[in-house]
């Protein structure tokens, strides 16, 4: 086989084969692949996208890049959540302890750091000290077993073959194709040994997929190929336009989280993450209404079950549990926190989710490349949400890091990211479908 | 700026400043943009295209990487022909001693090697020994003003950003792509120093754009660039159908030359040669009509002016001119040579070219990778022609290899080259436009 001939085929339009595609990717995996025509594969893949097979190969090839987990089969029923990326999206952190503090199902969750102007779960839970999200293998399958959840990062051991693939569309724009996200998520998710997933496919100016029509695509194709590999998926499609929760930032959002777990935060992160966790629910109880899953999940998380297996996780994964019960006594602190105030009247119309996802890595809580380090305590509390009215003087933003002049640039520039307008923007409803 | 960024943008349709281009083109010449961020915009380009000032942009920026000549203006006229690539296609040896032997102007011609399934006019004059196509800046200059036409590979001097991004496009399938082409071919043109520029834009099966509309396209863009960059330009559409003359090879290719300059050799190859000749006279003096164009060529091939100025450039270059006089002497001798008859009847309606290239360098007659070398006796002579009728038994090829494997496959393959049909094919013209 020839590399030059598979990439001018899939540049014609053409199939692939499942041959054709492991020599590809094996061999870039192996290093016998150079990068520049695997870059120049993945270009010619996201114009002429792949066929059904051609995913399911996919798919199939990278979960053989590496280990798959096998629980024993006992009659646990194991589940996991992925959500696409957002900004503020911190429903892991409270998805994963509620829905295994009912006991009805366990859930061995690996999450990825954050990507693009997206954040990710895994540099959350690194803000809490000792918290250490890289078991291996065993202890992984272990800990999901005894308590019911871990959260880790991903592993070399699993898809290692996509962790490769991952580095180089993120640096050649090859990341927004639906069949190679397909390929990247899946096969990660197959390959921890789950039954169920709950997918959360943002939409909106926050989301990779930002046109409808786009991420519904996207969570048709994954539900079809997850099921063809014996995954039981649910999609949700749920609105981007705004930061999920007020806080977004590494350790502000863990103390969100907090608030959550102990019946208090933001409506839209709340109703997300009940909604989420409602269906993994539901994927494991089919018979049982969602009606009462959700009255379950609000019963655990006033009764502060939620929390406690929250706080059961981070103690067995290391964490210092002191500081999550009593986070104003930890040193978490940004050098700098600003202000910022509205200098127009009006009807918040439209918030730039994108943009501030990308402010909120200028003040340090996320990289602009990969060797970059993260300051937990940077980010921001928005203190608006869309279709809200705000009068001039109005507290739109506080900004916390530990960076001056970043601080100080974003200061004069982040109410750029707010439109106003007279007239009550018309409403967008959380989740889709 | 940013790669990224830039990849982005040209992957969602939008059209690059010169800026951003030079960004990327110098970057990746000086090895600060990797090549695998190059090679997925080259993707992008070749499926979002680009715009007229794109493509002007490209073309300068690729000028601007290394040296041009600039002849000094005493009124001579400076030209050169170009051939998008086929097989068999000697053209440019016979041509350029034919316009040169005319006096009317002068021909400073850069070639290049064979490429893809295509042969190159550099390899052709390598097979002469002695032959030196490797003149310096000065000596190029020098030589075409004292005898009015010097052969030569591209230097490092002219245009090194294409030799660098044209070595990338070759393994990455982003060779066919009309605004690459127009800036690849066209800076190395303009480069050279010349004031008018013919083109042979191949069509057909043996050519890189198949299509009559996709190379008729790559003709109009070639020469509204051209054009716009001071360059008079004329653009011929010609069939590569079937190979041009009957040899394909290196040494094999220069004889059939040397048959032509000897007012012999076939019909095919000598038409276009003629016009594509005559179209560069008018170029230089278009008072004249075509038809005397016509004639004036035609007298110097039959008086022998236009193979005393072939032995003259050979001569001047260090080749061996008694080699060219007696070639029946000389040792580029294959050790095996091996008929292929036909084993059906019928009239020949197709012949594959494309494929009859790729036979060829699997003789010996070209590189499947850059370090190859090439075997200046290797190639084949076809006997027959599209359309013409065969019988069972009749000379089909004649294979010469010093490559005994390769030579007894091909013996049993080649004949799947052609297509017999019951009835006279439609008949296709040589030159379209």
């Amino acid at each position: 086989m020839n590399p030059y001939t598979i990439i001018e085929k899939k540049q014609q339009g053409k199939s692939l084969s499942a041959d054709e595609l492991a020599f590809m990717i094996n061999g870039f995996v192996k290093g016998n692949i150079p990068d520049y025509q695997m870059s120049a594969l993945l270009m010619a893949i996201f114009f002429r996208d792949m066929t059904e097979s051609e995913v399911s190969a996919l798919i199939q090839i990278i979960i053989d890049s590496g280990k798959r987990v096998h629980f024993p089969d006992t009659g646990v029923y194991y589940a996991d959540k992925h959500s696409t990326g957002g900004v503020g999206d911190k429903v892991s952190l409270i998805l994963a302890p509620l829905v295994a503090s009912t006991g009805l199902l366990k859930i061995p969750m690996i999450s990825g750091r954050g990507l693009g102007h997206s954040g990710g779960t895994l540099d959350k839970l690194d803000s809490i000290p000792g918290f250490n999200s890289y078991l291996n293998f065993d202890q992984f399958m272990a800990q999901t077993d005894k308590i019911g959840c871990a959260l880790i990062g991903q592993t070399g051991e699993i898809c290692p073959a996509d962790k490769k693939l991952y580095a180089l569309r993120d640096v050649t724009a090859t990341v927004r194709s639906i069949p190679i996200i397909c390929g990247s998520i899946l096969s990660k998710k197959i390959a921890e040994g789950i039954n169920g997933l709950v997918l959360d496919v943002k939409t909106g100016n926050g989301a990779f997929m930002q046109r409808y029509e786009d991420s519904l695509k996207l969570g048709k194709a994954l539900k079809r190929h997850g099921e063809a590999f014996g995954l039981q998926v649910k999609a949700l499609i749920t609105n981007m336009h705004q930061p999920l929760g007020y806080m977004v930032g590494n350790w502000l959002e863990v103390l969100e989280s907090l608030d959550l777990l102990q019946n208090r935060g933001p409506a839209d992160l709340r109703e997300l993450t009940i909604e989420l966790s409602a269906e993994m629910l539901q994927l494991a109880e089919p018979d049982v209404s969602i009606t009462e899953h959700r009255q379950l999940l609000e019963n655990n998380l006033a009764k502060g079950k939620a929390m406690e297996k929250f706080l059961e996780i981070v103690h067995t994964q290391g964490g210092n549990v002191k500081v999550l019960e009593n986070p104003a006594s930890y040193p978490h602190k940004a050098k700098y926190i600003l202000d910022v105030r509205a200098t127009e009247s009006g009807f918040i119309s439209d918030i730039d989710t994108y943009m501030l996802g990308i402010d909120a890595i200028s003040l340090g809580a996320g990289r602009q490349k990969s060797s970059d380090s993260i300051e937990p305590e940077a980010g921001f509390r928005i203190h608006i949400e869309y279709a809200q009215k705000v009068s001039r003087g109005d507290l739109l933003f506080t900004l916390y890091s530990s960076r001056k002049e970043a601080i100080e640039k974003l200061q004069k520039d982040i109410e750029q990211r707010i439109t106003y307008s007279d007239n009550l923007p018309k409403s967008l409803s959380l989740i889709h479908i």
